[in-house]
């Protein structure tokens, strides 16, 4: 079997279909639609049964998933991303009456989820030649970004506000990254990278701006159904800023089906866009029935990495929550601040906007949208320690 | 294959030779020695082929090596530690002309390969009766037993100089635990642990003061063997504190030869104690040729981890210097801050503790104490994450 062998084949764009070239550099299709990865699914399946995939090294990370993945073995730029656990909470599962397990992200190079989208993202774009790779962000795409580009030796340049949480800034400049702080949220600071690409001719790595971020997030939802034994959760939440996780768990799913990888009887997990009230476009939009977000006026919470107010991804994050038959909930910053406290007392020190997900779970259990023996994964993007200037102080005894 | 069976058969003491038995709480022995677990490894060798290991999934971590490790399946604590990734390291191989792999236990949780101690010491532990768990720390060990203390619902009590890093000690009482904080050092707090244990009964988690922590440490040697493909490296560069993980490596391929799951005539790798300038007692005690380490007066070095002035197992470690024809080398904090600086331009945001390795390295090859074409594991004990206080500013470049 030759693991070196490549199955994309097209970028395919997700509003009007049109077909582009996946061998050249490639961001939005002339329509403005983001474009999706995809692969020669029939072939991948003909060539490679499934338990190929479970005899392959642990220490490969998510790049034990190859074949549905853009990048050949010798373009791979690695930190040793992906293979995250997935662990029970019984004592969660036992107070809501279900199955509940959460997917640490902590334990990723920088910390959080998003080295995957900068693992996959910085191998392809550099593979395609990218020269400087730039990318505004609201929280840690930026540190993982950065710290891919040192390891591949390419240039990144990197923007956010500048009230966006100083250790993130302080990581992207120690990776070596340029930095351009703004006065403004990320759709400022994504701006400012526009007026550069245009002006300098650097590789656009804005969410959904160029289409392999995903496919590295995208190996969340392959870890997920390989660690349940290739089943399919009821249920996965996530919170949810710029959405590439949720879209990459959504086509996780679709690519295993088709690939007959798990049971086409089975209905793919629903999927839930936990956002922070202070910032809540999808929620709004989904109550509303709106085919797409409207722009987030006054963004403000805790959770940085959610302070995305007009993510680019919306109308296809609400066809995600309609196609998984999904759901949508906001959540305030005082309840995130109590559940980061309520989840370290078990021993897990997460990010605010993985805390965000305790108080979903427990408001759709209680209102039977998730029923009573479901199987329910909460997603958490990151550790705690990526934002130490939000811990909850958690009543320290000092003897 | 009965995976739940456990192949620990007594407790060995490292002077004496005297054997106890494990069913039961120990912790020093009467001469005061540090106590081995012992397996049945000939029935170790006849149960379990290599293959079998490799075979298992890569979401159960360290626990995949279940037959080397004290705990029953049931008895498990776990957060997902282990199963770190081993990079290599291109650009200083070809500095340095010899295979450099860096080890990465910055992915595990609480930040540090700490994890791996505290899921085998608090697993056992639990399982021993152990109705509260005491222990002093220098650095990160505290947050790791704290934090799998809150996992298995045992209480935690946890010294540390009031000058370490102000992040372990948020951490420390963020999960929940008693927090006791003492003007002085890790021996100072020692003192303090040592007292509540004779007064309250609890149970003595000091490094080597327990038999646990090492078995789970032990697992970094286990993994590195795996990942190079059951060979061994020629070197292994380890930075020195109580000295556990210098231990469990030693430990490690000495149980592997034994199983026969390495190469017999292969010797074992030489291991490096790297020590920080400022605190450096087993550097000075190899370096006269003395049989154990003196107490350091005046400790002081950012690498917080390193601040351990009179570790209990200072022969023990002299002596597996020896035997692995190993050495110790001391690196000033000026030299460690810059080798965290460079090796974040590679992407690595390492420990100070870690960074250390750096200049270690390239001493020890220049003196062609390493020779030309060997494989050399720098060994970086955690994430860059945990120490936010001690990060060089790197020259942030703002656009």
């Amino acid at each position: 079997m030759d693991e070196s062998r490549i199955y994309l084949t097209h970028l395919e764009c997700s509003v009007c279909g049109k077909q582009h070239a996946a061998n050249v550099e490639q961001h939005l299709c002339s329509c403005g639609g983001i474009l999706l990865a995809r692969y020669d699914l029939a072939a991948v399946a003909s060539d490679v049964p499934r338990d190929r995939i479970a005899a392959r090294p642990w220490y490969a990370g998510l790049w034990r998933y190859s074949e549905l993945l853009p990048v050949a073995p010798a373009d791979r730029v690695t930190l040793g991303e992906g293979a995250t656990p997935l662990l029970p909470l019984d004592w969660l599962g036992q107070e809501l009456g279900m199955d509940a397990w959460l997917k640490d992200e902590g334990l990723n190079p920088t910390g959080a989820f998003k080295a995957r989208g900068a693992a996959v993202g910085v191998s392809r774009a550099k593979a395609l030649g990218a020269r400087t790779i730039a990318l505004p962000t609201a929280g840690n795409a930026g540190a993982a970004w950065a710290a891919y580009g040192a390891r591949a030796g390419v240039p990144v340049i990197v923007a956010m506000p500048k009230d966006a949480p100083p250790l993130t800034q302080q990581e992207v400049a120690l990776y070596g990254a340029r930095l351009h702080l703004v006065d403004g949220l990320i759709s400022d600071a994504g701006r400012w990278v526009a007026e550069g690409v245009a002006r300098e001719g650097w590789y656009d790595a804005s969410t959904f701006k160029e289409p392999y971020r995903l496919e590295g997030k995208k190996t969340l939802g392959l870890e997920i159904a390989e660690q349940l034994g290739w089943q399919t959760p009821d249920v996965i939440l996530y919170p949810t800023g710029g959405g590439v996780g949720l879209l990459g768990l959504w086509k996780a799913f679709a690519e295993l089906r088709e690939l007959g990888w798990i049971a086409s009887d089975r209905p793919a997990p629903r999927l839930v866009a936990v956002q922070a009230a202070g910032c809540a476009p999808v929620v709004r939009a989904w109550e509303s029935g709106a085919d797409t977000t409207a722009f987030w006026e006054g963004a403000q919470t805790i959770a940085a990495g959610l302070r995305v107010p007009g993510p680019l991804a919306g109308a296809l994050m609400l066809r995600v929550l309609r196609e998984t038959r999904g759901t949508a909930i906001a959540i305030e910053d005082e309840a995130i601040a109590q559940a980061m406290s309520e989840l370290a007392g078990h021993g897990f020190w997460v990010c605010p906007e993985g805390a965000a997900l305790l108080p979903a779970v427990r408001r759709l259990r209680a209102s039977n949208w998730i029923r009573a023996g479901e199987s329910v994964v909460l997603l958490n993007t990151g550790s705690g320690l990526v934002y130490p200037d939000v811990t909850p102080p958690n009543g320290a005894v000092v003897i």
